[in-house]
């Protein structure tokens, strides 16, 4: 039975390929009949899922993943680390090992292969592009060909106009960013922000959350305000707290703007996130409210946007903490499964690498000291301009800094012996150079080459820091880039299974167009 | 009827674990019998395959595989690559992306975790014990628990006498090596080599080939030779290709010693291997022959283990050519599975992820130059043993050096522009202080943290080269041992669904013994 529920499954598959979204009618005229014909009846033994959500971790592949599970692990694990043993002198004390993420527990588990039309270490763009409309392109290119000309309908939009679905775009990172644009806008370039937006306004989405919009009055600043436009289309613009909580399912066109924003008009580091602010759950859980209302279904993309930029800046601990605000955002889609269990589906994947993170590192081999992480207090970002800022204004002598180092980092200059956290002879080099750089800009190396490996664009000072933090808790960085790995595709519920295996990420696509029933 | 099916799955993959391997007898009785009826119920349901190929990448997880096809898709695009393009010039090219392995294809694809009972950056040894028995130990146990002295008997074992298969353990590296051992030994040190000799010796498997024996004659030169006790205890011992030829399906216990060993009493590096000699596949081969015998079926546990040594040494080319090497020998099983389609089962994983490999560098950003690896015609190990030993003890100058580098790695001091061999000034730098370190012994940098990073415990030119090759190709790695990411865990045939998912590695055994019906 099994044989034959796989040779569907496989059927099916292939039908989704043939039909399934972005291929325009001209393409499928051009497939036999035959093939039209499996394809349609199999479409038919799929139960369509009524309620869809897609989280997508920005730069979120099994190493972010892995480690946030292992960082749990390990800090649930207190025995096992206050007995510090080494792999010589196990001391009788035995790992207890990860604390799965709620996702990694799904039923179903496949792997998505991420190279876009110009490269193996892709952009969110791109990559979006793929999981949206099933299509490749190339690398800051939103939902058009790879000749900047012909568009692509995503998913979110054949749901929303074909099926009556309701669709809700959730980021941590700005609203007209490159992964929640990929649902709604189609434009040769990323960068035009301002285009994004008014496609967005457009789009008549009904529930947009999380992030501000960037370049609100274009890029000269000469344009008519983005949010003024979105309120003439019918939209609620709402930017307090107070009134996204005074929404409710009887909204019909909501725009929520975090009230907390901060770099680049994004949600905060989940680092740096105090209790009383938003969290990206609460986004979630406020856009299935909005979302359930008497439409036919609904389809709800929510990104963790930071744990790209996090891994961009390889700041471990911010990756991890906000891997768990995914997973805890996650959660709230979990628990709404269980009340329609019979219709839910939810899906998480990544859209690319970023950061090439590895759990481990040369110098602390075999060993790994993920707990250390805990004692950094702040997100590299929020370090560079509430700290660093303030440095090189009052030319900050290097003992202050280091207090702030210790205070923030855990990074000392002196401690017990066996404290990990002590900075060797090298690593206070590695900080003296990089702080010289920041503040009195003072060349690192004779070689820009060599720099450039050393701080990417990064502040200097913070990536050095947490360079040291983060090779000290056992983990590294290879790139300030995004890189090739392929990223885990996790689904639970409705047709769950489709999406095991390892496959091209335009696959996730055609996976959901195909259960959907959407051309 | 696929939830059906699901919720039979779940139920069977719990009865693996109530029931599978390397669970006593006493601890099953702690069962209650409720539980014992369903798993019996359940192991019933499941079709049992006759022959089952397990082959194990040592080191190999997503970047392994994923840069391995990444390669080969570069090679096949040279069009693409000829234009030359980059991000921000496109030329109109498209990248037609990477070309699959074959068990990247297979039907089942999931994720094992590998974490061991003393690091979330496993060793071989544990990790293989998980995989043969289904129980966590220490690091550098075999087998054993993590008191060492309790043994844990392997499914190659219970499928030798309980089920009458024969047995075959293939490895390119040597024979007594921790992953091979963990089919066979069980011993507290992976490094008692002559011991698992013994153990190997004890087994009675049919077929074991590839490298040799490690220590034949004892930690101490000492002890009766592991080859004339092979032989007293009726293996034929051959060591020519010739006579490995000769031999059939009708000799019924073989040890075939690879005629070339390498480093380590290993095979050669796929890189450094000829047409001439053996490769893993004609391993296999000679495998299935022998142990397509009379039994009642066979168990074939196949290691490309260089993959491992490779990424130690951070040597991409050899790695990338060592996991081709596997999917060939990979694909002696799958032509086999085509003539036994009812019977077969085939699965692809790795142990562990060595040396925390990405596809990306921090300095080529988004850019990969993946075809530049295909310059390196030389495993470091082979530039060790075959130059950097002239080096020393003739002090070969540096610029004679660098010519041997040129023809060997493509690495050149000049060329044309655009030519992405050519060394820069930073990169000359590295390589003439890691030249003065191997070859004079003088210190690179004034701290020891810094070299060891740099270095490892590797010679420091042959590193050094392998480093810089890797960077312009865009490739990097952080570690000179193991790092925590899962493997991937692939599967092909008789129930290679229930591999689907996100587990611990522990399971991989517990499917299997499940499925096979083994206590």
């Amino acid at each position: 039975m099994k044989k034959i529920i796989s040779a569907l499954l496989s059927l099916t598959m292939l039908a989704g390929i043939l039909v399934g979204c972005g291929v325009q009618a001209a393409d499928v005229q051009e497939e036999s009949t035959n093939e039209m014909s499996a394809a349609v009846t199999q479409d038919a033994a799929m139960k369509t899922p009524k309620y869809v959500f897609l989280f997508i971790g920005d730069g979120m592949s099994y190493p972010q993943i892995q480690s946030t599970a292992d960082y749990l692990g390990a800090l649930q694990d207190e025995d096992y680390w206050q007995a510090q043993p080494s792999l010589d002198d196990n001391a009788g004390a035995i790992l207890d090992g990860p604390e799965y993420l709620n996702f990694m527990n799904f039923e179903a588990a496949g792997s998505a292969v991420t190279y876009d039309s110009n490269s193996f270490a892709p952009d969110s763009a791109s990559t979006a592009t793929s999981i949206a409309t099933g299509k490749k392109t190339y690398s800051g290119s939103i939902n058009v060909d790879e000749t900047g000309t012909k568009e692509y309908e995503t998913i979110a939009e054949k749901l929303h106009e074909q099926k009556d679905y309701s669709v809700g775009v959730i980021t941590s990172v700005n609203l007209n960013h490159a992964t929640p644009a990929a649902f709604y806008a189609h434009q040769a370039s990323r960068n035009d922000y301002y285009e994004i937006g008014l496609e967005l306004i457009d789009s008549g989405f009904e529930y947009f959350a999380g992030g501000g919009l960037l370049s609100p009055d274009g890029a000269e600043g000469d344009q008519e305000n983005l949010y003024d436009l979105a309120e003439q289309a019918g939209y609620q613009v709402v930017n307090t707290q107070a009134a996204a909580e005074a929404i409710t399912e009887d909204d019909d066109k909501v725009i929520v703007i975090d009230e907390h924003l901060a770099d680049s008009d994004a949600m905060a580091y989940e680092l740096d996130r105090t209790d009383d602010m938003w969290s990206l759950a609460d986004y979630v859980e406020k856009g299935v409210e909005v979302l359930s209302d008497d439409k036919d279904g609904f389809f709800l993309m929510c990104e963790g946007g930071k744990i790209d930029w996090a891994c961009h800046a390889n700041d471990a601990a911010s990756t991890i903490h906000d891997t768990v605000a995914l997973a805890d955002a996650v959660q709230v889609a979990i628990d709404f499964a269980e009340e329609h269990p019979n219709d839910t589906l939810i899906l998480v994947t990544g859209d690319h690498e970023t950061g090439g993170l590895t759990i481990g590192f040369a110098g602390t081999d075999y060993d790994t000291y993920l707990d250390l992480l805990a004692n950094q207090k702040i997100s590299f970002a929020k370090y560079d301009s509430d700290y660093v800022a303030g440095y090189k204004a009052n030319k900050t002598p290097f003992e202050e800094v280091l207090k702030d180092i210790e205070e923030l980092f855990g990074l000392k200059t002196q401690g017990e012996e066996g404290d990990k956290l002590v900075l060797t002879p090298y690593e206070l080099e590695q900080l003296r150079a990089a702080y010289e750089k920041s503040v009195n800009g003072t060349a690192a190396s004779q070689y820009e080459q060599e720099e450039y490996v050393l701080y990417g664009t990064y502040e200097p000072l913070s990536v050095t820091i947490t360079h040291i933090i983060n090779n000290k808790s056992g983990v590294s960085f290879t790139s300030y880039s995004h890189t090739g790995l392929p990223v885990a595709v996790l689904a639970q519920g409705v047709n769950a299974g489709v999406c095991n295996g390892y496959y091209d990420n335009t696959e996730v696509c055609e996976k959901l167009a195909d259960m959907l029933k959407v051309r």
